[in-house]
Order: C-alpha cells, then structure tokens, then sequence
C-alpha cells in the first residue's frame, strides 16, 4: 500500500473513520454512532480508540501521512479550538486539537465538515482537476465549502463559505443567524418539510397532506418521491427551491467566477426535482453566468476535465461522492500539509 | 527618484496619467478629456503620446518599471483584447494590448478599472496592510474589486468581482444585465437620482420635487446636499442605499469572511447618510459580521493597521484615495509583475 492517512467524520449522529491512500483509495471504514449525550470526552475517547485501532492494522504495511478530522463547527485554526458548535452541544470553546493529539500522541488537522466535504470533492469529485470551486450541502441546514487556488479558503476568522446565510428575500423568513429569508430556510432539508407542511396547511386535500398525515417520518426524502410521482404540490416546492438556489448561485457567480459549483449533501438527492428551475433563473440573473454557460447546463456529468481544459465554462452540478466526500477531505488533510513541508 | 511605473485610468469621460514611483508617491499626474466619439484610433493615439511624453521626462532620472492601464470593461488576460465595454463603444473584440504595445513598442499591463482601484486602495488607501479586501465602487453603476492573498482575483474568465448585480430584491428592479433587483439598481448614482424621481412623482410639493424641477443637473450629489439639509424624503433615500448595501455585504462577509469591505466611487461621498442604515442591517443580517464587528464599526478610518494586527475584525468603511484610486492601482500592476519575475 502506498502512503495514507485516516480521515475523520465527526458528525452529529454518524462517527465515521477512514484510511485513505495518497491515490484516493478508501481502504478501510469504519462507521459508529456519534454518542454525543455521553459527552465529548466519551465520544473524543471513542474516536481516539478506534483511529489507533485503524493505524495499528495498517503499521507495518505503510507509512502513516497523519490524521484529518472534519467537525461541525467553526474552527479556530490557530488554537485547535472549537468555537461554535450546534450539532455538538458542549464542545464550543474548548481545546479539542490539543486534547486529540494528546491522546494519539501525534499531530491532527482539525477542519470545518463543509469545507473538508467541499476539499474531497475537489481531490476525488464532481471538481477533480478544477483548482478553484464552491460546494453548497443541503441538509438539515446548508452548509458551503470554498477552495481557491487548490487550497480551503477559510477567510479571516475560520468563517467563510456560510453560503446559507446568503439573503433570498430581504424580508422572509426568520433564521436562527438572526437574517431573515436566508437560502437555509428555503433550500435545506428542514426547509423543504416546512414548506410542504404550509402548503397542507393551504390545501388540506392533496397527496401531501395525506402523507403528511400518515408518514411518521414526514421528510425531504418522501416529499421527493411524491414529487417524482408527479403531485404538483410537491413539485412547487421543489421548483421554490430551485429558485432559491438560481438566486444566490448567481451572486456567488458574478462574485468570484468559478469554473464549477457543487450542490451536494442529502437532499440533493432531489436535484431531478429542483434543478431545472435553477438553471432557469441563472441565465437570467447573471450575466457572467449567461456568457459561459455550457451548451446543455444539465448534462455536464463527467465532462469536468474537457471543460477545464478550455477554462471558459460555468459549471454547476451534482456532488459525486455522496456522504463520504467529507472522509476523503478529512483524509486529503494531512497530504496537502505533507506536500507544503 | 526610485524605479516608477506609470498607471493609466482610460474612462469613458476622463483620460488619466500619472508617473508614480515604487514608494507610492504621485509623481506626475495628467487629465485629458476621452475623445470617444473620435474613435478608438485617436483615443489611443492621445493616450500613447502622453505616456511616451511623461517616460521621455523621467527618462534620465529613473528606471521605468513598466505601464498598466485600467479599462472599464471585461479583459481577456491572455490576449489583452477588450471583450466587453459599455462605456467605451467600439471597443469590444479589439486588440487594445497588442496595439497600445506597438504604439509604444513596450509591455503593458490591461486591467479591468474596478480591480485597479481596489489594487490602489489595497497598495496605499483604505485597505493597506490588509492582504485580502473587497471594494464597491458607486459610480453612474456599481462595480467591484477583490484582491485575495495580495493578488486580484479574475476568475476563471476575467469576470468575478461583479458586486452591482448582485441580487437584492429578486422581483425588483429590471436591470441592463438581464437580473430584477441588482444591487445597481439601488446604489449607483444613477439609481439614487431614479428614486429621487420616483419619490417626486409621488410626492410633488417637497423640496425635492422643487430641486428636481429647477436643477439642470438635478444629481446623485444635489439630492446628497438636501439630505445633509434634512430633506426627509432625500434622506429616505440614502437610508434605502444603505439598507441595500446591507443586504449585499452580508453575502460576501459570509462567503469571504475578509478582514476589510471598502465602499468607494463618486457617490460613496453620500457615506454619512446612507452608512447608519448599513451598519443596521449588518448586525442582523450577517452573524459572521456580529461576531467580528469592531467595537465602533462607524470610526475605523485610520485604525486598519492596528485592526489588521489581531485579525479577528470585520471593518467596513470609505475608500480613502478617490478618483485617484484607479491611477495608484495601474501604476502598481507592473511593480507586482516585476517583483514575480
């Protein structure tokens, strides 16, 4: 085996564990439950455990690069300190890098879990080959990622890439930032609930409203397969989405004019539903956009690298790599660190 | 006198030159008038001779680093042709470069105006000492400029940092570039004065329909100086500028997270009437700003050095050179790529 490292994906929920080699491989995964209402020290102990298990099988066939660990939250990179976190109450203001490397006995690379998704789709990705792209994850909330010239760029205080905090409709709805009508509470897992549920509230009759009735797990996900099944009430709020999204990508767009921007996380999975209207507010909304479209916008899959050839091109697309995005970008960490020595 | 470069700003009223010197001194400066309706030809004609007049001077005193000429409109960087210019009519799908270099028989470097100022501000003004900045120039529209890691940042096609169409009200304003409700529709000059008309036609009898019936020039500034009077409907107007800029700021400070935002251009003169209302919005809008606000976010002209030194501060505040930003940046872009070589 070649060189690798072991990425870390430290979610909410989900902890999960990978070794990967300096080619991409994923060599090995481990996944457990983030058993965040034991506390942080129990969790940290579990991760800790289960990454010098990882390491130990693989001692003596190859040369550990280092270890890379994506966290919900934002990161002080000086300190290794944890200063926000909602997704892991008890972890904010306090000194996680230091207390992981303590326990490995090595050093660690803390990075902020959109960014690191953001990083592995562009090492492995929908990005691969681009050097500079943005990535938004929908999911319980909507998180970004942005790398600039092959590296994350993380802005002065560890705080860029809050793409759904963008503004969609300068007096809509509240956010739990404090903005109103931010791209989160439109386009976001939870948003897309929300949504579905004010329209029973308007149309008590429909498909909706019976599963919203009927389905314990009223979701995103089952929303979209009553989309797909044609209920139009379903499809306006997909299509409401899209439009959210064709209004804030346009912004990004005219800002920095990227070759390629990633929709990513969970609900992407309903990009068939929401897609189309996207790319029917970009032309018109941006300019930049409207001169560098590619001749058909919905079907650039796989055609990243002729596109970057000629550089001209704006490309927006799914993310490729699904949840593990965030494990390859853990385990990409400690290379581009290895490279820089 | 040291090594000096001389910047060109080639606007669409105006034809600048000056000769500055490596330390950023302003050796010389000369204004001539743009004489577009004469053509392309003799505009670079008058440009050519009054360079190669200003290099003849220096030319026994000191080295000439090189020329840079800021031009509004898109740039092909790697064949310098304009391919875009609104405000320079004949001038697209042209080989400025290659002819202002054959006219003078040396390099020179094309730059898109708006970079150029920003590059000024960064080099000497507002945003000195800060590595990374973003500026919006209000003018007749709103452009933008961003430097990032010292350098300006293009874009994959020369077309990033297009600030004023960014989205503010997705049904509002119809603007020239295709979007409803760019932010150029809300705080450029021109917008100022098509708001003063709209507040006007419904509400005749202020001083601002009198201004707007007996001034020939009835301007951005004269509707300025009734605010300054108190003018409650001129006033209203500002603080509406304002709230827009506070729409569009929180996106950039949440997606760049930068250490310094400058707000330039002619009518950026108006900042005491419309920045009250930016500063309202930020805090609200942009939790990334409410967690890095200066202490005073209203009066930090002057203390970027020290800001810069901690790191941990979002400022938004003036462009500090004027007019004279876009010479200062013009005459930087062959220091920079001299010092690359």
């Amino acid at each position: 085996m070649n060189k690798f490292s072991i990425g870390v994906d430290l979610g909410g929920t989900n902890l999960r564990i990978a070794a990967v080699d300096e080619q991409g491989n994923l060599v090995e995964k481990v996944t457990l439950g983030t058993k965040v209402s034991l506390g942080r020290d129990h969790v940290i102990g579990d991760m800790c455990d289960a990454i010098q298990r990882m390491a130990e099988r693989f001692r003596d066939s190859a040369p550990l690069l280092g270890i890379g660990v994506g966290v919900p939250g934002i990161i002080d990179m000086q300190t290794g300190w944890l200063r926000e976190s909602p997704n892991l109450p008890g972890w904010a203001d306090y000194p996680v890098r230091a207390e992981i490397e303590r326990r490995l006995k090595t050093m660690v690379i803390l990075e902020n879990d959109a960014n690191v998704a953001a990083l592995g789709e562009k090492w492995l990705g929908a990005a691969r080959d681009f050097s500079a792209m943005a990535m938004l994850t929908l999911g319980t909330g909507v998180g970004g990622g942005l790398v600039l010239d092959g590296a994350i760029w993380r802005g002065a205080n560890g705080m860029a890439a809050e793409f759904g905090h963008i503004t969609v409709e300068p007096e809509g709805q509240l956010c739990g930032c404090g903005n109103r009508g931010c791209l989160e509470q439109y386009a976001s897992a939870t948003a897309v609930v929300r949504m579905a549920r004010e329209a029973v509230a308007g149309n008590g009759g429909s498909a909706l409203a019976r599963a919203a009735g009927s389905d314990p797990e009223f979701s995103a996900k089952s929303i979209y397969n009553l989309a797909i099944q044609g209920d139009e009430d379903a499809r306006r709020i997909f299509r409401y989405v899209g439009r959210c999204l064709g209004i804030v990508l346009p912004g990004l767009i005219n800002s920095l004019n990227l070759p390629i921007y990633l929709i990513g996380g969970g609900a992407s999975s309903a990009w068939e539903a929401f897609s189309p209207s996207i790319f029917e507010e970009l032309r018109r909304r941006s300019y930049v956009y409207a001169a560098t479209a590619p001749h058909d916008p919905m079907t650039n899959e796989g055609a990243s690298a002729r596109l970057e050839a000629d550089s001209r091109k704006t490309i927006i697309t799914r993310a490729l790599l699904g949840s593990d995005a965030g494990l390859y970008g853990a385990a990409r960490l400690p290379m581009l660190a290895d490279a820089k020595r």
